[in-house]
């Protein structure tokens, strides 16, 4: 895998900390970046503080190819996200005005200076636009600004992953068998020796009372991943253990 | 809340970052920390890497009061939580022969050599005794070191936090009203500032197209939540804003 692009995600909000919101982007994101070939190697959430945006930001976007940033880009007193990612590139905030004639045309009657607020971006920043009625995202060098609310996040992470470089998908082959994690493990260790270029996970698991473990065998060239998947069906052969159907 | 004791949540995993698993430890702690006074200040997700979780771990442990990590605490060769705090510490991994006992009374003829890996801690750990049949998580200095497995991470959390500070509760108060975030965001922001000590939130959504938002004013001063929430509740009034039953 380490010929992929790698990305970092930054969520950005005081709700995920606080535990009023369960995030769901970090999942969606980790799906579908995996798809297209970019490896998400590290997450961070901050709270909604301009100072520690800057500093998970500028940590993250020079260590990785890209950052996806979720939250914190509404019309609120807390929608600090393209304040905080403008000053961590040294940069102005600009209007863009055709981000601002469509908010016009969107919001009509209903129009406040607040809603204005979200046709402002980080100067140099390559407005993505998805054809909702809402705000666009942006690009700024390698960071991917986008929506908190899932279903946003989305139509905005599709509208900029065909601007990204992208890689070899990662394929991955699970099995489920009802055996302990331990009586595997050596085996399994053996396993990820022979394939360094893969991820060998045990993810052991208990239902109504009985032990399993889902065995998974995860990367970027396929025919490892098979060659990896049979070795490790073999491992469950030799140790008589039942699968369990998925 | 600035008194209260802060923490971050350190998620070691592939299986987060891959997309295999959804986090759910995050979501969790963020909730049970808040109503023991322990205010979640960050999280992050890292690999099963060494170097990621020594780097994460050692940036974390010197800004927060604790840290709590899920993950990696198995029997497998990609469980190595235990020896990387041991190295961010620069301290030896060591055998506990308590642990060592209940494990060998707990496996049987079940044991393995990575059976008995469960009971290594770093030198100088305090082993948290939880009561149920598996290896026990174990707090060094102020690291909290648990399972990835949610069930499994909040017996050990339970386990744990008698042992910690603990401050003032979180309270939280909600008011969903059918408006649209960018009518209330102006008067929002003047009550932010009237309680610069709370956090005042607003969380957008739609349902079947309506516009709604949430309304939020959280803190430890049960007194100025309350001043808050009528606050935002005297705003909705004036906007003729129509509640919406959560």
């Amino acid at each position: 895998m380490s010929t992929n692009p790698t990305a970092a995600v930054l969520v950005i909000g005081n709700e995920v900390l606080s535990g009023r919101t369960a995030d769901a982007n970090i999942n969606i994101l980790a799906r579908r970046l995996g798809e297209v070939g970019i490896t998400l190697a590290e997450c961070r959430v901050v709270k909604d503080i301009a100072e520690h945006i800057i500093t998970a930001l500028n940590a993250l976007r020079t260590q990785y190819t890209y950052v996806f940033t979720t939250g914190g880009i509404g019309p609120t007193h807390d929608d600090i996200t393209m304040a905080s990612v403008a000053k961590a590139f040294g940069v102005a905030i600009e209007r863009n005005l055709q981000v601002e004639g469509k908010l016009r045309e969107y919001a009509g009657s209903r129009l406040t200076n607040a809603t204005l607020r979200m046709a402002d971006y980080p100067a140099g920043a390559r407005v993505v636009w998805h054809g909702e009625g809402y705000a666009p995202g942006c690009i700024m060098e390698n960071v991917v600004i986008m929506a908190g609310q899932p279903r946003i996040m989305q139509v905005m992470l599709e509208a900029a992953l065909p601007l990204l470089k992208q890689g070899q998908p990662v394929h991955a082959r699970q099995v489920d068998a009802w055996i302990y994690e331990s009586a595997i493990a050596e085996g399994l260790e053996a396993v990820q020796s022979r394939f360094p270029n893969l991820d060998i996970g045990s993810y052991p698991y208990r239902i109504e009372g009985r032990a399993g473990t889902a065995l998974v065998a995860r990367g970027t060239h396929l025919a490892d991943v098979e060659e990896a998947f049979a070795a490790i069906n073999k491992l469950l052969d030799d140790l008589g253990a039942e699968r369990r159907a998925a």
